[in-house]
């Protein structure tokens, strides 16, 4: 017996039902994201490992699927979009009217341990403004990600866009004889905060003579909700989306590149992973590119929104009909007198012309299973090609009822059918 | 000044217009199978380099991007889907009613000599129909790669699909004298005799005695149009395909794996190479994943498919009204009263849960600034929100025609305007 291949751990075949499911999302991006004006861009799955030291130092690495390819170049699959999209900003920057509205839909790899929400290779919804220092731009994201929610039938019981500020947390680190050096590692602490012992935070606090106390009173107190954040909460509010939306300064988001504006994507009572995240980050295309160009942006995986979905009732429903929908096809035509394959084919390829999806037996089938066989695609009609042809039966599977017709008029029934 | 990244040779950035293009043949793509009746799946990027050595030898190997993962495992992006098709296919199929009808759209990379065509990277269409031995199947995908064509644009006068028969020539080549070891060896002399001198293909033929010749004859009778290969033209006839079809048994394919009929599409006149290929594989399920299942299939590649379109007439004008399409947006909301920032973006936000493509300015501009940024966006229309409000005025850009409407009315006004 042959030796049986198996699909590398972390990695996904998608099966014709969670392909559906997984088109079902990709659909609901692209068009939220047509709706706010953004278009759409791709680019490569592999890349120069050095753009990615570039943007988060050696260490990087160690999570990238990196190799050196048959000419001899330090090459990764890409792990994130935005360097890439630096770079192909920064490349044809004069292209283009500012600012650019960009979004992308594609894969990425981590080489990490695989566990729910995270595999070593996941889908990835990239929306990023590029060119655009107001803060207006920063509420269009947010507001793009709470419509990204809706559209999958999520309400305000179910999910908050949780909105904090770099700055206020680098004004607080300044003020608080934190050296310049020093704010990385300041933020990655407080980013860690909620999954770590107090007094492991509390220690590493001490390196400033900073007290956990005095961090959690500056989170309670919201002090970051003035000036900027104050505008972009104002511009959710104007645009009628306040009640998804929550200051909460405990965010902060790991990566050193971020510097402005940050927000999150949490579900409300299954305490999952965010579902997105995102940020402003005026620095990176400078540095990847050496062109200087505002820009904010923000990510939106397929693994923790398909969980979310599959574990809320709503949404769930969506998807399901959705996905049987996406499987199903309109109409199975019916060889009924085994004179009349040539008919067969005609009728055929008249209804896909049509525009719909059509099978029918690739031989030569008792009717009584070809009719079995159209349930089981989950057709909606059966055209019947017997005897009588060029006048045919027209069948509605879920009602029963019959009509027959001439072949000429089928596609007209057909229509009538599917409306009445 | 910063190092700047370049992308990896035979890689592509897909800036918007270029992405539209992709997009454009991928809903094609997309349409046409499933009204065949077929449906999506998709499978890893990256697979063990076994999967490929198992179907094509060890010399595969030196066409890949192959490397060795943290993890140790001797691992490849792939060069193409059908062993894994094999092997997805094999693991579940007593979950799916036969025969399977499954497509899918996906990326491939390959380690070969950047050129017009072909790229390290591509995209591929695949469409394959198993656990179906009659050349029903057979007709049906050569059906679907009409229709593809057809979809796109391109007529009679444009390509042809050339169909032809391993059989035939494995039996041409038992009466001459060629044994079974022989027979892979023959059949790549074939394949590549086209683009070989004809000494050379004579001098490999006289391994086994054989004269140019009688091969040159035996494609023009036409011999191998009987049996099989007849049936599978009468059924393209009858589906009213015949002119499309053209018996040609040089048509051989270089693949080992094919068993029966074979076929590929070329265009007419601006001699590229082939746009699509296929044929019937009754083995490989079996060789790869231990499951007899006869099978057939087709793939299409993006590259070459891309610039056909682009480079015959009425094919590109279609694909530039929808790149074109793509990338434009339907309304801008123009602020006119510097005051009304928040009826501003009420108007956008009530536009888009319409359905509507919408941009509006980020910042405060002239009047005339926000109209020349309509435009420039392709903008259908702009609702101009002034000190009138809650009435708005909506011009027709195209037309220079301006009403005026309560804010309301505004979406039915719209809907009013976008059919009339």
């Amino acid at each position: 017996m042959a030796q049986r291949f198996q699909t590398l751990p972390g990695f996904r075949d998608f099966y014709p039902a969670e392909c559906a499911a997984r088109n079902y999302v990709f659909d609901a991006w692209r068009r939220v994201a047509r709706r706010y004006g953004f278009v759409e861009y791709e680019g490569p799955i592999l890349e120069p490992t050095d753009l990615y030291r570039r943007k988060s130092g050696a260490e990087i690495v160690n999570q990238l699927f990196c190799f050196e390819d048959k000419g001899e170049r330090d090459v990764s699959m890409r792990p994130e979009l935005t360097p890439t999209l630096a770079r192909m900003a920064a490349a044809r920057q004069r292209d283009f009217k500012k600012p650019l509205r960009w979004f992308s839909i594609g894969q990425f790899f981590r080489y990490e341990k695989h566990q729910k929400g995270r595999g070593r290779e996941f889908y990835q919804f990239n929306c990023d403004i590029l060119g655009e220092e107001s803060n207006a731009a920063d509420a269009e994201l947010m507001a793009l990600s709470i419509d990204l929610m809706k559209e999958f039938g999520f309400g305000v019981e179910d999910f908050r866009i949780r909105v904090s500020d770099r700055n206020a947390w680098v004004c607080f680190a300044e003020q608080n004889g934190v050296d310049e050096e020093g704010v990385t590692t300041f933020l990655q602490i407080i980013d860690k905060m909620e999954r770590t012992p107090e007094e492991k935070t509390e220690a590493a606090l001490g390196e400033w003579n900073l007290s956990l106390e005095s961090v959690k009173s500056f989170i309670e107190s919201g002090a970051g909700a003035s000036g900027e954040l104050q505008e972009v909460l104002t511009n959710l509010s104007n645009r009628g989306l306040a009640e998804f939306v929550e200051v909460d300064l405990s965010i902060v988001r790991g990566l050193a590149y971020y510097t402005g504006p940050v927000f999150e994507v949490f579900d409300i009572g299954k305490g999952m992973r965010a579902v997105a995240g995102g940020g402003r980050y005026d620095q990176l295309v400078g540095l990847i590119g050496g062109v200087d160009m505002p820009a904010c942006g923000f990510a939106m995986g397929d693994m923790v929104i398909m969980d979310l979905i599959r574990e809320t009732e709503a949404p769930a429903e969506i998807l399901e009909k959705e996905v049987a929908r996406e499987q199903s096809i309109e109409v199975f035509v019916v060889q009924a007198d085994p004179e009349k394959n040539a008919e067969v084919l005609q009728v055929v390829q008249s209804l896909r012309s049509s525009g719909r999806r059509v099978h029918f037996s690739f031989v030569d089938a008792k009717v009584g299973k070809q009719f079995q066989a159209a349930e089981q695609a989950g057709a909606d009609f059966t055209v019947v090609v017997g005897s009588e042809y060029p006048e045919v039966g027209v069948k509605n599977l879920a009602e029963r009822s019959e009509v027959r017709v001439s072949v000429d008029a089928l596609v007209e029934e057909l229509d009538r059918l599917a409306e009445g």
